[in-house]
């Protein structure tokens, strides 16, 4: 059995790398740039090029990797077909396939917060559970399902995209993804500050929070001094995420909820305003489940890659 | 190979149970009753004894038989195990290796929402879909998901538990599970007869309906007549059923929609007002889901029930 495997995790600028051994220690880990240009015809060759280099500098033989795994920002279906990477210029091929053939070894592909969902699992928060829904709050809100330990990938690749649930009727302003009033819009960090800017249009409580000048972390630290408006904030954000989890929760029924991204950096205050509107109208089956803070940061996208080559 | 299987679903009242081949033919199908007297210790028993019988009738060797597969009305983990039927009086055990021990033969126990499920995926209004959800109209509201051809069971036998997605803030009246304005309160065959008085109560249009005389049946039937008190419940109906669709959608990633359960007897008019509330609010990966009616009725579990073993 082999010793040695590599989790890839591709981002629009950066790509990171990661050598594990089989239990999950990272034993070495490295950046090399995206090259979007030409659609994105160089990311492949780089990848397999920083592994051929990576194994030579370390004197291990391709016969002793068990292959390399990795996460691309777009939709991946459960062969490896990427569907369109647009940060990164991609078309529509098999990653694993074409990856496969540049190194010589077997590759995994998945899309990169359903992998970053299983690193979570495997090395991060959600250690000792085998069903969780992480949930990613940073520019964006992302997510990743894991079943059984398995990744929910869905039916064209687009399983757990948790940010385009539609929690509000009427909003004006429209959602990166073309609709209004998805749960992205309100839990993001920038939802966060949509939230933040309307709520100092009405609320004339004493604030420290200023119009046009405050950004998530802001918001959260203020909730943390008992500040009015910001309360008001955290209490909506809650309602809008809590409700949306519960609605998924109840239909998933997992063990867990993993709470990532830049947002979660608020601590426990953030789990509480989820958890106190989640609870009320979860169906009774997945009340108990558990809500818990990411702990791998960037680097739940290599462990997740690596993981899904084991 | 053997070339048997039987299905079997379990309900409050009555067992229903099939003789299938392989390919998914019934050969024989009959009901017997369910006793639920002693904490529904019978109901097994009875099960091994119609099976036994059965084959008796027709000459089948138990070694020419692959199984029995079972359809039960509460949460069944991934092992077979029950957590509380409230219906049969059962508490936790194995309905598995009971039954197993029992008849001598393989035995595959699921969820009975879960199982008609797969039994619409294998021969009714599911095939040639291999990821699906089943939506069950009927006195509540029931579900069940299908991924990769597989039940996405839940980590407590919970999986597809749609009608108690929290839909509706402020409802007065609770819901049999406990919330408060989960989707079953308003699309369940009762629901729309709620949603029917309700509307009666301040929409003076001229209508056949008469509050607290009318079935969802009769909803139905006006709304096809363009009766304009019917049209406006049915769009509430379609905006709450489409809505919550579409956040499960988003996030499942399916193939299809199976709409079942006697409500769905309307027809077309009825996956119209889903469609039209479900397109303009799901992540645009699913927005070409297609919805279908459900076409095995009552026998999708016992259908399911038989697909489990193969």
């Amino acid at each position: 059995m082999a010793d040695y495997v590599f989790g890839v995790d591709v981002g629009g600028t950066t790509i990171k790398m990661g050598l594990f051994d089989r239990q999950g220690n990272v034993l070495d880990k490295w950046e090399i740039p995206t090259r979007t240009e030409n659609n994105g015809e160089n990311i492949l060759p780089d990848i397999a090029a920083a592994v051929d280099g990576k194994c030579s500098e370390k004197g291990i033989e391709k016969s002793n990797v068990a292959g390399v795994g990795i996460g691309v920002p777009g939709p991946v279906d459960g062969k490896g077909v990427v569907h369109k990477c647009v940060n990164l210029g991609w078309d529509v091929f098999n990653v694993s396939d074409k990856l496969s053939a540049l190194t010589g070894l077997k590759v995994m592909a998945g899309n990169d917060a359903n992998v970053a969902a299983l690193g979570e699992m495997w090395k991060g928060g959600g250690q000792g559970f085998d069903s969780l829904i992480m949930v990613t709050l940073g520019t964006g809100v992302g997510g990743g399902i894991i079943m059984d330990g398995q990744i929910l990938t869905g039916s064209t690749g687009a399983g757990g995209e948790i940010g385009h649930i539609h929690v509000q009727d009427g909003e004006p302003e429209a959602c990166g993804c073309g609709n209004n009033g998805c749960l992205e819009q309100y839990t993001s960090a920038t939802g966060i500050v949509r939230l933040a800017n309307r709520e100092l249009e009405t609320n004339t409580a004493p604030t420290v929070l200023k119009k046009g000048q405050c950004s998530a972390k802001d918001v959260w630290d203020a909730v943390k001094e008992n500040d009015p408006v910001a309360v008001a904030v955290a209490e909506k954000f809650g309602k809008y995420l809590g409700q949306g989890l519960a609605a998924i929760a109840g239909v998933i029924n997992p063990e867990a909820f993993v709470i990532g991204g830049g947002v979660s950096k608020a601590g426990d205050v953030l789990l509480s305003y989820i958890e106190k509107n989640y609870t009320p109208v979860v169906f009774h089956a997945s009340r108990n489940v558990k809500f818990v803070l990411a702990t791998l940061g960037n680097d739940a996208g290599i462990y997740g890659a690596a993981r899904l080559v084991l």
